[in-house]
């Protein structure tokens, strides 16, 4: 035995153990292979998200119904912790609008809006949401968010986008609208006191919202029919929030308008590095919050989860769901005990972030640290921001959450699915958002187990001469009186069960003829138990009418079963054929 | 054009309506043939179970809480009901153990105990529960019950078995115990006041359960052995309950057993026909009610469907699932208006309706009318009947309502079946009866989700010189290095599509030397739209490998689809062969 031998198996587990690490610290595999290369980018992506970020996390934290300075504080360890242990290199992590929204309606019923309770309920969200994150990343149950499919979420978020929006008309219109349980309440109190409405914070907040979609649709081909190159073009055009708010600050402070003329304005923000904060630990409030924290969870790891894979795809690189659950979920718990809220993967800051060239979980830092400088030295300019204006950006980001083409590419394709979309999308707007996606998720599991439970069933025939078989309304077959071959497309399952034999007796009793009936396996993936009384009765039945039961394609983990039960034996083993055309050449068909 | 040519459509219509008015009015059908043969057996059937029905349907009702003659008015209309409309000929309706639990359950938090408001509340449940059942049989939502599972209707029987016969105890033990939510708590109470136990009551209960069993097992064998004809034979050992009646009514109006030794007698039970009654209108009343009769009407559906259906294939009749609804919906109403209370069907009098040679549903009038004469003229001889009596007759009933062999069926044939099994046993046990089959039912479906959302995936090869392709790791085949061919065991969807692309892409990456990916459709029954954007996005991905995917043997059905929507274009026409075999002829493997 050589030395190489013997420690061949240590230097395999050093190995498969540095990968381990790496894949639960994916910064080291980029600050291992840091090139200077990178840092250009990361530089700049950092910079540019920063720029949208500082009014942004601020917009989303009085959506949420906080303090302006917690979106602030959100933006900063929670970015490092994500950069640190994220899998995606360009995921931008921070408040979001739709989340904000969930906090709101979740603390909302435990707490007076921005009271010190308030504030410590979105500290306490934020632990459970990091918890379940967390430990859903670690046991592995990131497959769990599958359960919210494409339909829903599309529904949910273009619904939401609806409620956000509202949200901050009264922003925009200088007056405001108690909090109500549903969506018309609201609507209708609005309508009803229009009258209210301030002219000047109107003023700013349209001037705002046009300025906001003018740097955002027009800008960018002006400047680039100037002449300037790509690279400028990005921060110009994407620091629109950062001019509305410079400008608007400014015109408020020049001409006092929040004395003259009643423009309700952000107001005084703590200076200085985020506090320690320690989250409620009252059982009940946990308790009570836990199905908004699964909300957010499942929700939030969406959102980001999508566009992460995305953005990835993009470059070739691959994301770890279960990592994502981890790394959010310590970002979340980075944020309860440093003054934040709930954080997610941002969708329109991640493609910026992408787009202005973000290599690696650098970039998620550098915002981080200018967040931090911003908390330190920039507060006292947030004084004369006017509320109307961070109302606009977020009225101008939620605009892109409607999803049109989803919506059409859906209807066309299965009017099944269109439902769930269109019931959750209503529900949002009828019963609020929790319930109203919860509604959306159980239509669709609905959805699946009717369609499961009417399976389709076709009578097969030989393709010309070849060994294939297929639906005898479809394909032009050859088929022998006295066999019926009958595929069945679907699993058997307690819910489809008795369709199936009752559809199946009516097939033979509308073919008198028939002697022999062959049940083609190629699609069944499992028989459950009551589907197994359902067979033996079946057979039974089917011999009390002279007919006999033969199965062709039954695959291996269905035999398996069918065997150990004794059902093989029952029926007999000379009646179970591998192929169907085996079974019709036994049968004579063929 | 003739006269006859002009006739015929009339004609034609005609015959369908009487074929219509057949089937919803069934005893036209045995009314207009009935045979002098067939009343031999009717009379027979009817005399018999009138035997078993006089002391169960006391008990039951003194079970469900309500007065003994409860029972006996439930017996009578809604089996005339029955009778007519039953699309059985052979299901003996009445009051039924499992249906008088759900009853107590669901009354008992709403009125005191035998009060006149819990007896009216009891209408106002059969009135819901006939309602019910009209409805889902006149709309032919009968299939909906199938998403009650045989393994969790084990699991819930069993429970409710127990409960049943535990809820018995306190009567043959002699002293009262009060009712609780929770099972345990009613157990532990019972253990802790064991010394309060009444002997003599006890003596009667155990002696009466010793005889019923006696009559059961083996008096039957004894007169067979003596030489007794077997049509004597059955009346015999099935009056079983009539005679412990009779000699301990007598035993207690003999020895004064209710005055010297305390026990408990059913007491005055009111002589004459049934009132004409009337339900309560009070909405609230209904609105709590209502999942109550939800589970009867289900789990009352369930026990006589069954039973029904394995009852008629032994005569090769056919039973209507719907009409059976419309038939049993149609009884509850009968019992709403004539002081009765919620009824189904019946297994083991049904089984003994059979034995004893019902042919059709006059047997079930008979009994209505022999019942009718035992509450005009037999009540005060039901003066001295001791509860224990009465409580014995259930116990030993419900003994037969415990079903190992489905528990070991189901433990070996399918561990995720045991489990729903399992759960809905435990849960009705520890949460109660209603909640627990409603535990039951999710974990039904959660398991089949989870069983759909992790498809089984095989790569295939080539059986022999067949068209025939097999997974590789069950059967001989032949692949070749540079084509991957993957079948996918199960319908495309949300909770699938995520794994099913990890999965696919991990199977690529470990064949580098694959070139082309074949997805055999076969087992897909459908792909939503979660799942289309899967397949697209999986497009671009094994494109970017340096993989061409094509599909084959996609169904019909899911072919149209994918087609519509531009997907088959998007990927090319050609990349889509009717069977495996033509796709891997064209890609040189066969």
């Amino acid at each position: 035995m050589t030395v190489s031998e013997t420690q061949a198996p240590h230097g395999h587990q050093r190995h498969t153990q540095a990968t381990g690490l790496r894949r639960y610290l994916p910064f080291l595999e980029w600050l291992l292979h840091y090139r200077r290369a990178d840092l250009t980018g990361d530089l700049l992506a950092g910079i540019i998200v920063t720029i949208m970020l500082v009014p942004q996390s601020m917009a989303y934290a009085l959506l949420a119904g906080l303090p302006p300075q917690v979106g602030l504080y959100a933006s900063i360890f929670p970015l490092i912790v994500y950069g640190l242990l994220g899998s995606s290199r360009v995921l931008a992590v921070g408040p979001v609008a739709i989340v904000s929204l969930l906090v709101a309606t979740g603390i909302s019923p435990l707490a007076e809006l921005g009271s010190p309770e308030y504030v410590q309920l979105a500290l306490t969200l934020a632990l459970l949401v990091g918890i379940v994150q967390l430990l859903m990343g670690m046991v592995r149950l990131g497959f769990l968010v599958n359960f919210l499919s494409h339909p829903v979420l599309s529904g949910f978020t273009s619904a939401a986008a609806i409620v956000i929006g509202f949200s901050q008309v009264k922003h925009v219109l200088g007056f405001s609208v108690p909090r109500t349980e549903y969506f018309y309440q609201r609507v209708l109190y609005t309508l009803n006191h229009l009258g209210e409405t301030n002219l000047v914070t109107l003023v700013i907040g349209l001037g705002s919202v046009a300025l906001l979609l003018y740097f955002k649709y027009s800008l960018g081909s002006l400047l680039g029919r100037w002449g300037l190159k790509e690279a400028l073009i990005m921060p110009i055009t994407k620091s629109a929030p950062l001019v509305v708010v410079l400008v608007s600050t400014l015109a408020v402070w020049a001409l006092k308008l929040h004395d003259q003329a009643g423009v309700a304005i952000v107001g005084a923000v703590p200076a200085g590095l985020p506090p320690v904060t320690m989250p409620t630990l009252d059982p009940s409030a946990w308790q009570f919050l836990l199905p908004t924290a699964l909300a957010i969870s499942f929700v939030g790891f969406m959102e980001s989860i999508s566009v992460a894979k995305s953005l990835a795809s993009k470059r070739r690189q691959k994301v770890d769901a279960d990592q994502e659950l981890v790394a959010l979920g310590a970002a979340n718990l980075a944020a309860t005990f440093t003054g934040g809220y709930p954080v997610t993967g941002g969708f329109s800051r991640s493609v910026v972030n992408f787009a202005a060239g973000a290599q690696t979980g650098l970039a998620s830092i550098i915002t981080a640290l200018l967040i931090a400088l911003t908390v330190i030295f920039l507060t006292p300019l947030f004084y004369f921001l006017p509320k109307a204006v961070l109302a606009a950006i977020i009225l101008v980001a939620v605009a892109n959450l409607f999803d049109f083409r989803t919506v059409k590419h859906t209807w066309r394709y299965s009017k099944a699915d269109f439902a769930s979309l269109v019931v959750t999308f209503l529900a949002v707007l009828a019963i609020g958002v929790e319930k109203g996606i919860l509604a959306g998720v159980a239509t669709a599991i609905l959805l699946f187990l009717w369609r499961t439970s009417r399976p389709h069933i076709a009578v097969v025939g030989r393709v010309g001469e070849s060994e294939h078989f297929r639906n005898v309304l479809r394909h032009e077959v050859q088929t022998c009186p006295h066999v019926l071959a009958i595929r069945v497309d679907q699993s058997l399952y307690f819910a489809n069960t008795q369709y199936l034999e009752t559809a199946i007796l009516q097939m033979v009793a509308d073919n008198p003829q028939v002697r022999h009936l062959v049940l083609i396996f190629s699609a069944v993936n499992f028989v459950d138990a009551s589907a197994l009384e359902t067979l033996e009765e079946l057979n039974r039945e089917l011999r009390d009418a002279g007919v006999t039961l033969y199965f062709a394609e039954v695959k291996g983990p269905v035999m398996d079963r069918l065997s150990a039960i004794g059902f093989v034996d029952e029926i007999g083993q000379e009646r179970f054929f591998l192929s169907t055309h085996q079974a019709m050449r036994q049968l004579e068909c063929v």
